[in-house]
C-alpha cells in the first residue's frame, strides 16, 4: 500500500517560545484563509478561547496550558492563581481546561525552585501527550472500523462538528482513524454534518478532510437519517467535550440526536477522545453544565442578512448529553473501552 | 375564553380575476418583507413553484390550478395538454401538484361546452378545499393535543420546516390546531426547527406563527433531541408533500429523524396533510422520488460568504421518508387516522 502522510496542516495550537507566543490556526477564518495567529497577552487568549478561534476540547486544554504559562511568565509567578481563574472562566463545557490548567498548578507547586520552568515543561508535556493520545486513538479506532467493515472498498463514516485535526494538536480525536488510515493507504467517504449554528462541520472538518484529500461530502444535519437510513456510512464517530464517569457523552449539541438515529438503524456509535476527557467528578451527564450562546449566533452569524423575525425566542445550547446506553464504544489512548463504562473508565 | 382570529396574513395564493393574475406571499423575501407578487405568464407560475417563492404541498397545488387555468384562459384551450405537463415539471416530489392538475384537466373535459369556465371553477373549488380541508384538520388535531396534554399551561409543540399558513392558502395543515386553538384561548409554546438549507422554519414558520402572536422558540435542527430529551414538547407536528398507501410520510428533510427521536423519547409524531396529499399510486415510501437540489443551497444561499471549501461533495435531497411505523397518528379533513394505516387511509 501507498504511504502517505495523515494530516498536512501545522499543528493546531504551537507554543512560539522565541517570541513567547501561543501560535493558534485562528479557526473562525477557515475555510476561507488558513491563518496563524500569534497571541502574547493573558487577554489574547481567554478571547480566543471565548470566540472559538481555537476550540475542540484537547486544542482547549493545550492552549490553555500554554496560556498559562506564557502569561504568568510575563506577570510573575504570584499571579498564578488569579491567571488560571480567569482561564478556567474562558468556556464552562470542556473538561480538558480545568484539567490542564489543575496539571499546570500543580506542576508548579511541586517545584517551588522553579516553577516557571515546572509549568514550561508541564504544557510541553500536555501537548506531547495529545499528540501522543490521537496517534493511538487513530490506531485503535481504525482497527475497529477494519473490524466491522462490511464491504470492500472506502471506509464510509458519518462525522459531527470538528473533532480532527483542528480540535487538538494534530490529528484530532474522531478522525484520527482516518489518519491514521491514510498512511495505511485506505480509503474513506466520509459525511460532515454541517453543525449549526457555527458551522464546524462544513468549515473545518470539510476543510482539513479536503486538505488531506479525503471524500468528503458534506450535509445538513437533519440529511443524517436519510444518509444513515440508506446505508451510506458504517459508522458514527465524534469527539466529546467531557465524558462523565458512567459513560456519559456531553459533546457538540446535535450529537445525542445521532446517537439515537445510530441505534435505530443499526449503526454503531463511536466516541472518541483522550482520558484527559473523561471527568470522574461528574458521576452521571446530568452533573455537566451545558454552555448556552448568544441566539444571534442561529439568527445571523455566517448569513448575509438576519434569517429569522427579529424578537423571536432562540434556544441555543452548544452541547448535548448522549446517554451512555447509546454509545457503542468510546475510543481513547488506552484502547477501545465497552459498556458498561463505569467499570471500563478507571482513572 | 377570549376569541381572536388565528392568522391574520394574506391568503398565501389567491386568484386574481380582474387581472388575470395569480397573486401569491413571495416566501423567498420573508421574513424581511411581506411582498405580494402578481403573476400573469405561465413561465412565472413555474419560476415561482421552481424558486419556491410559493411553496408547501397544498400550496403548489392551489397555484398550479390557478396558475392551470390562467395560462389556458391566455394561450387557447387547445395548449391544455402542454400547460399542464409544463407545470407538473415544475417540481417533482409533492403529489397535491399532480393531483390538482389532474383535477383540472378532468373538469375541462367533462365539460366539453365551456372548458374555461370549468377550470376557473374547479381552481376556485381547489382553494375552497383546502381552506375546508385546513379547518377540518386545525380542529382535529387540537382536540388530539388536548387529549394527551400532560400538564396545565402552553400547549408544546415541536414543528419542522413550514407547514403552516405560509403552505396552504389560510391557516395551513401542522399549524392549523394552533390557530384553531388561538382562536378558542388556548396558549401555545412552539419550537420551531430551522429547517436547512433553505430556512423554511426560521424564516416562515417563526414569522407567520410571531405574526399570529404565538410564543415560538426558533432551534437548530440538531438541538432537537435535546428539547425532546428535557420533556419540553409535548407533541412533534409536521406536514407531509406526500403520504403513501401504506402510511410512509415523504416530507422536508429531517422529518425522518425527528420521528425517531420522538419515538425514543416517548413524544408522539403527528403528521397533518389534506387527503389531497396521499398518492395511492405509491404502495410505500420507497415508490416517492425525491427531489435533489442544487448544493449551493447548502454551501452559500442564505450565507453571506461560502462557508465550504470549495470543491466539496454535497448531497442536498430536499425530502425523506418517515417510514409509517413512525407515525403515531396522521391527522386529515376526515378525521384522526391510526395504524394501520393501509386500512385506515382509503381513498
Amino acid at each position: 500500500m501507498k504511504k502517505r502522510e495523515g494530516n498536512r496542516l501545522p499543528d493546531t495550537v504551537a507554543l512560539d517560545e522565541e517570541r513567547n507566543a501561543l501560535v493558534i490556526i485562528d479557526q473562525t477564518a477557515l475555510p476561507g484563509e488558513l491563518k496563524l495567529l500569534s497571541l502574547t497577552t493573558l487577554e489574547e487568549f481567554i478571547d480566543a478561547i471565548k470566540t472559538l478561534k481555537v476550540r475542540g476540547a484537547p486544542a482547549i486544554g493545550v492552549a490553555a496550558a500554554m496560556g498559562l504559562y506564557l502569561a504568568v511568565k510575563r506577570s510573575g509567578m504570584e499571579r498564578l492563581g488569579e491567571v488560571k481563574a480567569a482561564l478556567a472562566a474562558s468556556r464552562p463545557t470542556a473538561v480538558n481546561l480545568f484539567w490542564a490548567l489543575d496539571r499546570m498548578e500543580q506542576a508548579a507547586l511541586a517545584c517551588p525552585d522553579a516553577p516557571l520552568e515546572a509549568l514550561r515543561l508541564e504544557a510541553l508535556r500536555i501537548r506531547d501527550e495529545d499528540i501522543q493520545a490521537c496517534r493511538a486513538i487513530g490506531e485503535h479506532g481504525l482497527a475497529l472500523l477494519l473490524e466491522n467493515r462490511h464491504k470492500e472498498g472506502a471506509l464510509s463514516l458519518l462525522t459531527h462538528c470538528n473533532a480532527g485535526s483542528l480540535a487538538a494538536v494534530r490529528i484530532g480525536t474522531a478522525l484520527a482513524p482516518v489518519y491514521a488510515g491514510l498512511e495505511r493507504g485506505y480509503r474513506f467517504k466520509v459525511y460532515a454534518g454541517e453543525t449549526r449554528p457555527l458551522l464546524q462541520g462544513a468549515r473545518l472538518t470539510a476543510f482539513e478532510l479536503m486538505a488531506a484529500g479525503v471524500d468528503t461530502t458534506l450535509i445538513c444535519d437533519n440529511m443524517a437519517s436519510i444518509v444513515m437510513q440508506k446505508g451510506m456510512v458504517q459508522a458514527v464517530l465524534t469527539g466529546a467535550d467531557r465524558i462523565a464517569a458512567n459513560g456519559d457523552v456531553c459533546n457538540k449539541v446535535g450529537t445525542s440526536g445521532l446517537a439515537v438515529l445510530a441505534k435505530h438503524y443499526g449503526i454503531p456509535f463511536y466516541v472518541c477522545a483522550p482520558m484527559s476527557t473523561v471527568d470522574f467528578q461528574s458521576v452521571a451527564g446530568e452533573d455537566i453544565l451545558i454552555e448556552e450562546r448568544d441566539g444571534q449566533e442561529v439568527t445571523e452569524m455566517w448569513f448575509g442578512k438576519r434569517m429569522a423575525p427579529k424578537g423571536v425566542n432562540i434556544f441555543n445550547p452548544a452541547f448535548d448529553v448522549t446517554p451512555h446506553t447509546l454509545v457503542t464504544a468510546i475510543v481513547t489512548e488506552r484502547g477501545v473501552l465497552r459498556p458498561p463504562y463505569a467499570k471500563s473508565l478507571t482513572p
